[in-house]
């Protein structure tokens, strides 16, 4: 998970530096590459939160806090998508 | 989704000020009724920062960049996730 923390803040970092097509091709293919590592949609905000708030240190808890209403507001998106992936699984 | 945006920002205002289990319960319930009516997570992200942006509208442009970048990692959890419900449906 550190390595992955380190690389989705890089991109992120890269992202705000220089708003371009190319830099948002990667963030998706990034994303690809979690959803095929099982890597759950509440586990990807928690990459975000820990990145934004690395990149901008100044600002406040409550901006991280939001960060954690949006966590909650996932766990039932990754929950539907597992049931997914195994339902996938079972037809292979 | 205008109704939607108020409710979601209403109860992002509500946890903030009050981080208590009972908030944290409401997002889960909210969140259950946004996958049932198909919101995208992508959808989601664009409500939350819509809504953070509001209550905090001190806050850096940048901060609101941040979430497009979240914005575009969750567009293939959305595609999977679209998958899953038409594989339900199918199965119905």
């Amino acid at each position: 998970m550190m390595d992955l923390q380190k690389q989705y803040q890089e991109l992120l970092e890269k992202y705000l530096e220089n708003l371009d097509e190319k830099n948002l091709y990667f963030a998706q293919q990034f994303s690809r590459k979690f959803i095929e590592q099982e890597i759950a949609p509440e586990d990807v905000v928690s990459l975000h939160k820990d990145a934004v708030m690395n990149i901008f240190p100044e600002l406040r808890n409550e901006v991280a806090t939001t960060h954690d209403f949006l966590i909650e507001m996932m766990i039932h998106y990754g929950l539907a998508l597992r049931e997914h992936q195994s339902l996938i699984k079972k037809r292979e």
